[in-house]
């Protein structure tokens, strides 16, 4: 655990250094040997001169393959010469630690002709790549950004079961667990579960973890399994105090991955880290669908009619962009036939809200029904049955007004950096074809 | 989102405040109306007079039950005489937010005398008792502890998925899913996914996820869900480093236990938080088999040789009171027999340790075999064919030497708090009769 980041080398010009990390590259000339060794912090070059002296170290070089790994110890100079950093190691001592057997099925470094399914067969290599590493370093500091906001807010994580006896929320697109003698199914969410915190009286809690969907559709943005990162708290006053909640939230995330990997992100993605100002623009259903129809000339299919879809996101950014000169947007007041039951409504309009970032859906909020019988008549109403009975006793015997929102957390990473699809933006996808490795 | 926490109302005397909370009691006597409210900080009792000027208020009071939510608008007086907590609030309005429906099926107040299944039935009311809802602001506090402290030392957070191709390490006990028109299984760990992520050069990795465990068993430490605290990381020169870190880690997360809830877990719990010196004592199993029948007169059984069992777990933890005054103890040097074909061996000697806490096992932990031909042959030796083909892969283009081990969240918290099995520990627990609510 004491191993020397090779970022931190500047710090140790002209002393013993041991250098632990993969074999990046050799090359082998006629006087001299380098190599360049890489850790995941940085790269360094190790330089042996071909000489008598150096006839052991000379013929262990000669006997490495590249994506070994190996300890080298040796002096660390300032070499203003070497091109890398301007520095190099003179080696006394390098030993294997593993051994790359042979030519590398793809090529990590350049990934530009890989075919996509072969890249994801060998995912271990592909993640290699030091585009493809930086995305999960950044991902967890966004996570680490937003907890810490919600710890600070006095949140309590908690860790609700995947396994669940009923097929919840909407019976279809759920997988089937065989669970003993009998069926069990995979939680599409933890939405049932968090709301049961809040009859409990937990009153603000989260939760981040596996969520699972089989749905049968090969997009860019869908999967089977994605990470889901869960808010629900108690005693607000509408679904405003959701959406403040969500603003403050995704801003303490961004300013987080901003401060730390701003300047990567521009370089290595190519994308800008821009920290949203508050309040994030807030639109009716009804009125965007007038803007986009005056703006672009898109009228919503009448299937999606009170609801959004792919091709409406895309344009409510632009929308937002051009008039609010904002990457978020809220948009409120959906039907409620396409929302779930246990949205709250006043008027008969869900008090709840989709937000888009970047031309995508990346939240559904709400204000939830907490009233034990409207709750059961809104239930009825979507023909909901048994399955969701042992739901509805959460709210018979008092619970506090709440509501609460999720976001994807590989959907996020995804348009954060400007990453095509979710199948290379996940450690591992997958999808309809794909459960290995 | 601005709701006043009961437990800071006094710095709010004088002042007129809005109280949000569950209707813990009320009694209505034949002069005066007094409603204990409650939230997760507190409670704080509300009078109101019985004369004209309330009237009102006096009949929203008798209509009230308890457990029910309200918002109560009035007055902060410190009033030395009432007994809780020295203050009261005199009203000016009282709004019912939710109703309860009438008597609760279990006492969550006393929960001395009810069934175990039927308080598992009615969670979400037995979460209500302060004492069990205590448990996961402070299992999240201990997770919040353990996670600062890596990201501190520079660990990424990874998600691995839990839909699996392959039946994984052992093939017994695993959960089938139908997926799609083929076969899914949930993982058992994410040990294979967490050495991937070494063998792409991640360094220092964790996940905190939910593992699933097809045991048909009915031990008070057993679950078929559960959520597991993983970590890994490369580099290491032996299992020593992991012992070493394991030790670390535990003290970050109690330490930060015991200096917010040490005294509530003292006066709750009636157990002491104590923040173990290092290093913790670590013995050989031959070594610890002969202290115990000296000692104990304990022998172990012939099936359990090179292993240990729960007695021989318990008696172990007196061993370590007894000669170190210590309540963790490692255990090394178990018979390869017993266990995984991915623990590095020397000498034919697995690298690896349980630790042993308070009488129970609460982590396995090794280095790992990182070496392809090596790992190969002792999958091969342990019959392991098909199934671990994938992984096996990791580590054919050279993998850094590595090792890690897993927390059980649920035991630890179980053990940290002295309750008496896992069922009243968990949010919601999960056996082979149990998958509801």
């Amino acid at each position: 655990m004491n191993k020397l980041k090779f970022s931190d080398l500047n710090k140790h010009f002209n002393e013993e250094v041991v250098l632990k990390g993969f074999i990046d590259n050799i090359r082998d000339l006629q006087y001299v040997q380098f190599m360049i060794l890489r850790d995941r912090t940085g790269k360094i070059q190790v330089t042996i001169e071909k000489n008598e002296e150096n006839k052991k170290l000379n013929e262990i070089v000669s006997s490495l393959t590249l994506e070994s790994t190996v300890t080298v110890t040796g002096k660390l100079l300032e070499s203003p010469k070497v091109k890398l950093n301007g520095m190099e190691v003179i080696p006394t001592s390098i030993i294997e630690t593993s051994k790359s057997s042979g030519e590398l099925p793809i090529n990590y470094k350049d990934l530009s002709s890989a075919l996509l399914d072969t890249r994801l067969d060998y995912r271990f290599l592909d993640l290699r790549n030091e585009k493809n590493i930086m995305m999960f370093k950044i991902q967890s500091c966004f996570i680490e950004g937003m907890r810490e906001f919600l710890y600070k807010e006095e949140f309590t994580e908690i860790h609700t079961p995947k396994l669940i006896g009923a097929a919840s929320e909407s019976g279809s697109d759920v997988f089937e667990v065989k669970y003993f003698d009998t069926k069990a199914y995979l939680a599409q969410s933890p939405q049932f579960y968090k709301q049961m915190a809040m009859s409990s009286g937990f009153e603000k809690i989260f939760e981040v973890a596996p969520a699972f969907r089989a749905e049968n559709s090969n997009t860019n943005r869908h999967t089977t399994e994605f990470t889901s990162f869960d808010i629900e708290f108690s005693y607000i006053d509408s679904y405003n105090d959701v959406m403040d909640f969500e603003e403050e939230l995704l801003i303490a995330g961004l300013t987080r991955v901003k401060e730390k990997y701003g300047e990567i992100i521009k370089t290595m993605f190519n994308k800008e880290v821009i920290i949203p100002t508050r309040p994030f623009p807030r639109v009716k259903l009804n009125d965007l669908y007038k803007e986009l129809e005056k703006r672009y000339g898109y009228n919503i299919p009448k299937e999606d009619v009170g609801d959004m879809n792919a091709e409406a996101e895309k344009l409510t950014s632009k929308y937002a962009e051009e008039v609010y000169g904002h990457e978020f947007i809220f948009v409120t007041d959906f039907s409620p036939k396409k929302r779930a039951f246990y949205h709250m409504r006043e008027n008969g309009i869900p008090q709840g809200y989709d937000l888009i970032w970047r031309g995508v859906e990346i939240t559904t909020g709400a204000q939830r029904e907490h009233r034990y019988d409207i709750l059961c008549e809104q239930a009825r109403e979507k023909g909901l049955g048994e399955d969701v009975k042992f739901y509805l006793e959460f709210f018979k015997y008092g619970c506090p007004p709440h509501g609460g929102f999720a976001l994807g957390v590989d959907r996020m990473t995804m348009l954060l950096l400007g990453m095509p699809n979710l199948k290379e933006t996940m450690f591992l996808f997958r999808g309809p074809n794909r459960i290995t490795p």
